[in-house]
C-alpha cells in the first residue's frame, strides 16, 4: 500500500506489526487514551538508595525480551546505556530492546550486543555512528523505529512503547530519587525527554554521581516516580555532554542564506511583538537567530518565548529582553546549563509538552517561526534529515516533524548542495517529514515556498525576495552537480519511520 | 463487619458502594495501578480560550450524575465552585456529585442546590460550615466520602473517583492553559491540590481572572492537561483566600504545652541537622514552629525541609536558614505566597507527592516531625478531627492522617479540655486517623506516649518529661469536666470516612 504521500509500504513488517499508513499532519487526532501505569508503593519503611547497578538489577524480575529506556541528555558523553546494557548482558538476558531517546557514536558497544542478540530491538528519535551503521547494515533482529521527540512521549503515554525498565541518568539526585540535570559534574540542564519514561515505566531507577541531601532542588523528576536510586562513580564525559560555545557560521554563504531567511521571516508578517522562534544549533540556524536578534533590537519588539534544545545565544536573546521566557527540553551547551539552574524565565518542559500531537495543546503548537535543517527535500517539499543520500541512517527526526507540524512558518535553511551533493531532489530516500509541513526553503539560490501558501508568495514577492519554484532550485543544482543517480536498495526494511501520531511516514530499507 | 480498629461498619452503603475495611495503616500497599486517561488532542488551529463559563459549558456533554472537581486553594474566598454550580443548575444538569478538595463557609449556596437534588453527593477532605451542617443532617443523598489530602490523589490516580470536568481557579492563567497560582489578584500561591485533577479528569476547565499573555511563567499546571481557558471578572475575595498574618498563641497553657512539645522532640533524638518538621497554622502547633526554631539557632542545626501548607512563620526559618528547602502544597498566608513565587528553594508539590501512600514514595515518608491537633483522643491515641463531640461533621484529615502515618515522630498537641469538654475519651465519636500512627500527646498536664514506642517512653523519662499514662490524662480531664454522655447517633450513615489507602477507617452517623 501507499500512504499520503505515495511512500510505498508494506502493510504488515515483522517485528514491528500491523503498518498505520501516514494519512496528513493533523489527521490522526480525536480522543486519544493515555494508558494505565504499575506502580510499587513505597512505605516510609523502605530504601531506594543502592550502591551498584547489579543491586539494583537484584531488585527486579528480569526476562528476555524485556524494554529498557534511556535518555540523551548526556550525549555523546554518556556512560549510563553501555554500563547498564553490559551489566544486562553479563545475566544473559536476550532479545532486549532499547528505547533511548537517541542514539550517538558513544554507544558504539551495542554493536555487539546486537550481533550477539542481547539487543533485537531500538526506537530512537535520532541515531549516529556505529549503531546506525549495524542498523542500516541490517544486523538488528527487528527494524529500529525511529520516532520523533513528541511521538516517543506520544508512544510511552499511549501505551504503544510499553517500557519495563527506565535507566534515568540523573546529574542530581537524592537517595530518594528527586532528580535534577542542573548540577554535578555530568550537569546537563533540562531532563525534558526523560520525563515519559519515569511516568510510565513500570520500574524507575535514577543512576547518579552526583547524590545530595534530601531533598534535591529543583525538582526536574520527582520521588513519586522513581523505584530505586543507584549512586555510580560516574554517569559520563562532561566533554561529551555539552558543547562549550555553539557558534555561528562564519561561512558566506550560510551567512547570506541566514540574512535572507530572517528577511523572509519579516516579510511574512510574524516578527513582531509576542513572536514566537525556534532554530536549532547548527551555524545556519544560529546565524538566523543573530538574524532576528537584530531585527528585535532594532524595532524594539519582545518576543514571547523561544523554545527547543536551548542554546547560549537563545540565552543571550532572553538575557537581552528579546524573548520573555524560554522553554527548554535539551540544554545544548554550558551557557544554556548554567541559565537553566539560576533564570526562572528560562522554564523546562517535558518532550510530551514540547511536541506530543496527542496532548491537549503541545508547545509546537504555539510556535510562530521555526527554523530547520534537511539533508534532502524532494519537489513536494518533504524533508529527509533520518537517511543520507547512500540510504544510510545518519540523524534521525529528532523535533524536526513535531515543530515543522506545530509552527505557523516552518523554514528550511541549506546550501543548495552538500559534499557535492544536490540537496532538492525528485524524490527524498526517506521521508522524515512530510512536505505539507514546510512553508519556505531558503537557499543562496532563492527561496522557494510550498503552494499551498498562496499568501505567504504574495508577501515574500512584494518585499522582492528571490521566490523561485521548487523544480527551478533543482535544476539549478543539478545543472552543478548532475543528476544524482538513483541509489539501489533491497526490500529489507532495517527500520521504520514513525510520524509523531505513530502512523508510518517511510521505511528504511537496507542499502544493496 | 468491624475493622481492625474495632469500628462497627456495614459491608455495603447505599450510594457508596462495597465497604473495604481499614486494616492497618500500611496493610493496603504492593503494586497499585494508576488508571488510564482520555485526552481530546488539541491542534495547532484550535482556540482553548472563552469568555464565560456557559460558554466552556456549551462546549462539553454535560450529563445528569456527571463529577466535576474544585480545589480549595482560595479557601473561604472561593467563587469558582458557587459560578459553576450555578450555571449547571441553570441548565437542569441533576445529581452532580462534588469532588472538592475542601469546603468552606463561602460554599453555603451548595446546600440548596443538596436540597434540590442537583448536588447528590461530595467529596471532600475537609468540610465546615452550612455545608457540613447539610451533610450531618442528612439532606445530601449520598453519604459524604470523606478523605486525605494524599488519599484524594490516590483515588483520581486509581480511577476509584473518576472526575468528568475539573474546574480550575487559576489565579494566573494563559490563553493556553498554563496555570500558576502565584499571582494576580486571587494570588494563593501552590496549587498542589489542583495537579491530580487536572492530569485525570475527562475535560480540564481553568477559570481565571488574570489572564497572562503566552505564557504564563511559572508552570504549576501545563496546558498540556488543559481543554479550556475561561476569563472571568473575580475568581475570588483575596480577604478569604489568604490570611493576612497567621499568629503564635499568646494563652500561657498554649505556650506551654509548646515547650514541652519542644522538649519532648528534642528528648526524641530527631531535632539534628537534617530534621524534616511539619506543623499546622494553628496557634500552639506555630508556637512549636517558634521553640524548635530557638533550639536550632542554639545549636547550630540545619535542618533539610519543612513541609505542609506553608505560614509565614516557616518561610521565616527558611530565610534564616534553618532549613534548606520548603515543600509546599498550599499557602497559609501572603509570605508563603510571596516567597513561593520568588525563592527557588520554595517549592511547590502536589496532593500526591505531598501524602499519596500508592505512589514510589511520598513526602510525607520523609518527615521526622510532625505536630498535629485534635478534636478528640481516645486512649487507643485515635484521633478524630472530622466530628465534634456532638457528632456533626466540622473538619475533615486534611493532611492529618498521611503526616502522622509518614513521620518518624507525629505529636498531637492539645489542652486537656476545649469548651468544657475533655480532649481524651475512651472512644472517639469518629476515628480520623488511626492510633497507630500517633507517637505523642503533649497537653498541659503530661505527655503521654504511645505504648508500641517504648523506645520513646525511655527517652522521655531520661529527660524528666512528665510522661503520664492517656488512661490517667483522661481521668484528669474527666474530674474537671465529668464524664461526657454518650451522643445519641442514628443508623443513618452520613459520611463515610476513607483512610488514605481507600479503605474504610469509619463512618459518621447522623445525630439524633
Amino acid at each position: 500500500m501507499k500512504n499520503s504521500i505515495g511512500r510505498e509500504l508494506p502493510e504488515y513488517i515483522d517485528g514491528y506489526g500491523k503498518v498505520k499508513p501516514f494519512k496528513g499532519a493533523f489527521v490522526n487526532m480525536g480522543i486519544k487514551e493515555k494508558t494505565s501505569v504499575k506502580i510499587e508503593s513505597v512505605t516510609p519503611m523502605d530504601n531506594k538508595l543502592l550502591h551498584s547497578i547489579d543491586e539494583a538489577l537484584d531488585k527486579i524480575d528480569l526476562k528476555d525480551g524485556m524494554t529498557i529506556s534511556f535518555h540523551h541528555h548526556l550525549r555523546n558523553g554518556d556512560y549510563v546505556l553501555n554500563m547498564v546494557i553490559e551489566a544486562m548482558a553479563k545475566r544473559n538476558i536476550k532479545d532486549i530492546t532499547i528505547a533511548a531517546t537517541s542514539i550517538f557514536p558513544v554507544h558504539a558497544p551495542l554493536v555487539q550486543y546486537i550481533k550477539d542478540g542481547v539487543v533485537t530491538g531500538i526506537y530512537a528519535a535520532y541515531m549516529s555512528g556505529p549503531v546506525a551503521d549495524a542498523v542500516s547494515n541490517g544486523l538488528l533482529k527487528k527494524p529500529a523505529v525511529m520516532h520523533t521527540h513528541g511521538g516517543r512521549a506520544r508512544l510511552i503515554e499511549s501505551g504503544d512503547l510499553h517500557i519495563d525498565i527506565a535507566f534515568i541518568a540523573a546529574p542530581t539526585a537524592d537517595g530518594y530519587g528527586n532528580i535534577n540535570g542542573l548540577f554535578g559534574k555530568s550537569a546537563c540542564g533540562s531532563l525534558g525527554y526523560a520525563i515519559a519514561d519515569a511516568e510510565y515505566a513500570d520500574k524507575v531507577i535514577a543512576i547518579t554521581d552526583n547524590l545530595v541531601p534530601y531533598p534535591a532542588s529543583p525538582i526536574e523528576i520527582s520521588q513519586m516516580y522513581v523505584d530505586y536510586v543507584v549512586k555510580v562513580d560516574s554517569i559520563g564525559d562532561p566533554a561529551g555532554i555539552v558543547s562549550g560555545t555553539t557558534k555561528i557560521t562564519k561561512d558566506p554563504v550560510g551567512l547570506r542564506i541566514a540574512q535572507m531567511c530572517a528577511k523572509a521571516m519579516e516579510a511574512s508578517g510574524l516578527v513582531k511583538d509576542g513572536v514566537s522562534f525556534q532554530t536549532g544549533a547548527g551555524g545556519i540556524s544560529l546565524a538566523v537567530a543573530a538574524e532576528l536578534k537584530e531585527i528585535m533590537k532594532n524595532k524594539n519588539i519582545v518576543g514571547s518565548f523561544a523554545a527547543g534544545g536551548i542554546t547560549g545565544y537563545i540565552v543571550d536573546m532572553l538575557k537581552e529582553g528579546l524573548f520573555r521566557n524560554l522553554f527548554d527540553v535539551q540544554c545544548f551547551d554550558l551557557e544554556a546549563v548554567e541559565s537553566c539552574a539560576t533564570n526562572t524565565k528560562h522554564m523546562r518542559m517535558s518532550a510530551s509538552m514540547y511536541g506530543n500531537p496527542h496532548n491537549k495543546g503541545a508547545v509546537v503548537n504555539n510556535l510562530d517561526i521555526m527554523i530547520l535543517g534537511a539533508t534532502e527535500i524532494d519537489t513536494d517539499f518533504n524533508v529527509n534529515v533520518t537517511t543520507g543520500s547512500d540510504g544510510r541512517i545518519m540523524g534521525g527526526s529528532g523535533g524536526h516533524s513535531d515543530t515543522a507540524a506545530g509552527s505557523k512558518l516552518a523554514i528550511v535553511v541549506t546550501k543548495l548542495i552538500k559534499g557535492r551533493l544536490p540537496i532538492i531532489k525528485d524524490k527524498v530516500t526517506t521521508v522524515t517529514t512530510p512536505g505539507e509541513s514546510i512553508d519556505l526553503i531558503v537557499t543562496e539560490r532563492g527561496i522557494a515556498v510550498n503552494p499551498k501558501r498562496q499568501d505567504l508568495i504574495e508577501k515574500l514577492k512584494k518585499s522582492n525576495l528571490p521566490v523561485v519554484n521548487i523544480e527551478e532550485l533543482k535544476n539549478i543544482a543539478e545543472k552543478m552537480t548532475g543528476k544524482p543517480k538513483p541509489i539501489q536498495l533491497s526490500d529489507e526494511i532495517v527500520a521504520v519511520v514513525e510520524y509523531r501520531d505513530g502512523t508510518v511516514i517511510d521505511v528504511v530499507r537496507k542499502a544493496l
